[in-house]
């Protein structure tokens, strides 16, 4: 005995506010899909508008403008069940999934559980939805709900599987990227599907928005907790399953604890609605099914006019370790920033260090080499050996180059501060003039950036973002900022792993040399700093781990050390703020992920 | 008939994170009125910690200093009631007033109401305090509630009243300053107090915490609704006051409105927990009605070693207008954000135009004209007249001025660059020009910034930052920006004002002369912008209102104006979020009060 229902899982990559852009993605995937004979096709929270909208969302006007598009998708839902997130305004607001079929909303389901923590701002905009629904589609129970919604055991989930019968639960998702997020999701699904004995169709949101990745990996795994199919990380992707909803229902037969489960949940006072539906059907033939690596071409998604992301080489592999895990995040978020502001190349500035080698490289995979152009910007500190390795380096990924010497324009900045400056610093590179170095290749790629609309990229890590090892308006310049939140020690990491798999595309040189802003005679970063592997490992217990200084000592390190990084990052926030945006790939970024203080004189020790 | 109870409010200004200086001020104050034999005293929402302490409450170390600053605090409450504001952790972690007397504490209410709405994000870091009580001390009932909890009818005030037979309601609050908040605020005040037949005691945040001012302006009112005192507004401030809590309860009696209500709440599932507190007293003596006005000398202030904030001439008058609120919120915001960043000095770039010379005033009357240094810095554009009317400003104010030419370092530029630079602009001054002068300036302001440790104020209004009519690491350089929620019509205003008050302090050519920045022949703003002052009505409607551009037009604005308005300011949102902070003066300044995101594809008209 089989009972099949066939499920279409649109891993679209939606923009915020793009409305006309993401219907046309929307439309061309229930295409298919009708075309296909699909039951079911569902798409990420909040497709219709992008997500996360933030203040957009408390325009009347833009509401309104999400209603319209909801409309036009409704009215191309003839014959088939469309799950589809946007945001509904009753009485309040909600983050919503439209359940359409046959040009009707069938309903609509309200996210119950609204993250406000981390990068999330949701109880700003949304009020959380008490109504809980299933909906019976010719026989076949299933139950709709939203991202964070799956996170809690004694959420939806278990009511819709377990008060309300459903074999499916579909979750439209837009869960934000960061290291290790993925398999803890793919860990969290599979308890979730076996505590509730029910198949979990996950659909997650691809695609960059500002300081977040949305990784995608949508997945369909059953109620074993066996993954039946998982889609593409980091690209739009979408796949047609046919599942078979019966082996859930048999399952829980057998289960004792399911039955204990359910009378709990009876005797309680939850309650519970069911919605039937009646699909036309069923032409459907021979179970198939279809995804996107053996089926590209029968589903002509090649020949629509609707714009893929283009799909490059570094994307047709399998994600093998967390360096190209975070490689490709910091790709398609590079990418999307530019493409999505509308830009078509950017600028950076190319040092002969390995952080502007990184940017390099991602630049060049994220737009395509010939979109990119390095600046060299050589001062009279300048070592050789950093223009011969920057140019190896561009000559090596083939991107664009332009050289311009800050030597004079320095020159005619202290000739004319001198007076002003303090007499006692006169002969002496001080930070007054480490600073005017970096400021000056600052204005040099906004003046390239002005004159030829390039977008200038930062090149700053975390560390010394963390740290305040960093000049602002100097190197700090730019309107991204793609591996703000990647440690030192992960830049040598990921630029190792390219180096292996893309042979030495980032010269041996600059990964060899020590780490140097060169701004004064001789100067090495580790003047200032303790080794990277050190300061990393204290920066990640106190920014990420919020741990205090006692603590981070407790771990072996020296305590002046950890006092010394503490009050470098305390003081440094001021910087930070000023700073461009950056991808999100630790479990806490700058940004919206910590907010702090800028005026705060908390100091444990004081 | 009458029964008093001697009140002290504290209206102090704490600071985020010093908890060494915040207990100091607490610690003088309950000397103060256990001296004056006060039966209750009562400082600000979290005046402890400071307000708002964002992610620092993730920090467990600083929870924990908190509780070791409130056991303090406790230890000093022999025979008297001590409220106030602190972080409390039981399971969950609340925003709470302790209730202190005679070095035990009594009971702790938690928050009820968290906004998480505009500035706000308090559902980020507490849970919603859910238990009511009132208190009884010596046969007089109080209640204690914290800032947003009184902006809710049928919220704890009324419980407390009404249920619980509260003659006398405590509200500490932090609450921020915009445009006629002060006077909206007092309104309310009236109207909860009428409603539920009670004395209100307000003790409000005063001073400055990056983006926001605390106004002060702490008020005691009675059942009929009447200010019985209401203390300075933007200064730190006390008063003792003798209220007799007789009236509120008989008023009640004759009060049906107030018997139907107390039945409903009667039989309603409500219930309130009453907490006895028996004060040893009364030397009290005559009637008292102490205030910094007339008894400061009495309060022996002056001679503690507590460092108070200076209090400055300004401050010795009553606000009389608008513009004068706004520039006492100016004043203060800027002093605060100078002082409790740790600096002393402050250097900013005066143009000639309006907004620099206002600054100028304001940075003068914050910390003192010997502690201010503008910098002139002409270009082959700047005109005489921008000298002559800087230097009678910089005469007129009395502060320190520099000046540096960009004549030749923007040649210099120009000889380096032109090689790649796009030969058909060679002869003219485009925009890559244009912010090449701007960023000159602000590299200089930045080298004077890093030799002096002088922080820099950007001199930016919200006129010009709202359309971008700015530039990024030029003129928006610096680590505060006090005029950034300042429409450009109200610089006029505020600068009209001060020159009624203080005899044409802002030389009269600077405020007639039409808005240029010379960055190029000939140039004047309203070249590119709308007259100010139909774009400060169009960027009212859109930024604060939220109002689509079919309701901005419907105002009587011209279609073209108004589509080119909204785009300038959705185009520029990325320098925004690069520019330093300000002062919240409006309903919705730009910051964490409007979160927009930078990749947004929203267009009504498309």
């Amino acid at each position: 005995m089989q009972k099949f229902i066939r499920l279409y899982c649109a891993q679209i990559n939606s923009t915020v506010g793009d409305f006309k852009n993401n219907f046309e993605k929307i439309s061309y995937h229930i295409y298919q899909a009708k075309k296909h004979s699909c039951d079911i096709i569902a798409f990420p929270e909040l497709a219709i508008t992008g997500y996360p909208p933030e203040d957009l969302i408390l325009k009347p006007a833009f509401i309104q403008k999400n209603y319209e598009y909801l409309e036009k998708i409704k009215d191309i839902s003839e014959e088939i069940v469309v799950v589809v997130g946007f945001i509904n305004k009753e009485i309040e607001v909600y983050n919503s999934a439209a359940i359409l079929h046959n040009k009707k909303i069938v309903s609509i389901y309200n996210k119950q559980f609204l993250p406000n923590y981390s990068v999330f701002d949701e109880e700003r905009y949304f009020q959380q939805g008490k109504k809980n629904i299933v909906f019976d589609l010719n026989n076949i129970i299933f139950g709709v709900n939203i991202c964070e919604d799956i996170y809690y055991s004694s959420g939806p989930t278990q009511l819709q599987a377990i008060l309300g019968g459903a074999v499916l639960i579909i979750n439209i998702s837009a869960s934000p990227y960061h290291i290790k997020k993925i398999s803890e999701r793919e860990k969290m699904l599979f308890t979730r599907a076996v505590d509730n004995r029910v198949n979990i169709f996950y659909v997650n949101l691809v695609g960059g928005q500002d300081e977040l990745v949305f990784d995608g990996t949508s997945t369909l795994i059953n109620e074993k907790g066996q993954i039946l199919y998982r889609a593409k990380s980091f690209e739009e992707d979408y796949f047609i399953f046919d599942l078979d909803t019966q082996e859930a229902n048999m399952a829980r037969i057998q289960d004792a604890k399911f039955k204990n489960q359910r009378d709990i949940l009876t005797n309680s006072d939850k309650n519970l609605e069911i919605i039937k539906i009646n699909n036309k059907k069923n032409k459907q033939g021979k179970k198939i099914n279809f995804n996107s690596n053996n089926n590209f071409d029968n589903l002509n998604l090649k020949k629509t006019s609707y714009k893929f992301f283009e799909i490059k080489d570094l994307y047709k592999q399998n994600i093998s370790s967390t360096e190209e895990e975070i490689f490709k995040a910091l790709v398609l978020g590079t990418r999307d920033f530019i493409i999505k502001n509308g830009f078509k190349k950017i600028v950076f500035g190319l040092s002969g260090g390995i952080d502007s080698a990184l940017v390099g490289v991602i630049s060049a995979f994220a737009i395509g080499p010939e979109n990119v152009t390095a600046v060299l910007m050589p001062s009279m500190f300048s070592s050789k050996e950093s223009i011969n390795d920057s140019l190896k380096l561009i000559k090596n990924i083939k991107i664009n180059h332009i050289i311009v010497s800050i030597k004079e324009i320095y020159n005619s900045y202290i000739s004319n501060l001198k007076d002003n400056l303090d007499p006692k610093n006169i002969n002496y590179i001080n930070i007054t003039k480490e600073n005017l170095q970096a400021r000056i290749r600052g204005n040099i790629l906004m003046a390239l950036s002005n004159e030829y609309n390039w977008l200038v990229l930062a090149t700053g890590n975390k560390s010394e973002i963390s740290v305040g090892y960093c000049t602002l308006y100097g190197d700090m310049v730019g309107g991204f900022s793609p591996i703000k939140d990647i440690y030192k020690t992960m830049v040598y990491r990921i630029s190792q792993f390219l180096n292996i798999k893309y042979k030495n595309i980032i010269p041996k040189e600059i990964i060899k040399k020590a780490p140097s802003a060169e701004l004064k005679p001789n100067q090495k970063d580790q003047d200032k700093l303790p080794p990277y592997d050190i300061l990393d490992q204290i920066l990640k217990l106190y920014i990420e781990e919020d741990k205090d200084y006692k603590e981070i000592v407790s771990f072996g390190f020296d305590i002046k050390t950890v006092l010394n990084v503490i009050d470098m990052v305390d003081k440094s926030e001021y910087k930070r703020r000023q700073g461009s945006p950056g991808i999100k790939i630790t479990q806490k970024a700058f940004g919206k992920d910590r907010r702090y203080p800028i005026t705060n004189c908390f100091k444990l020790e004081g």
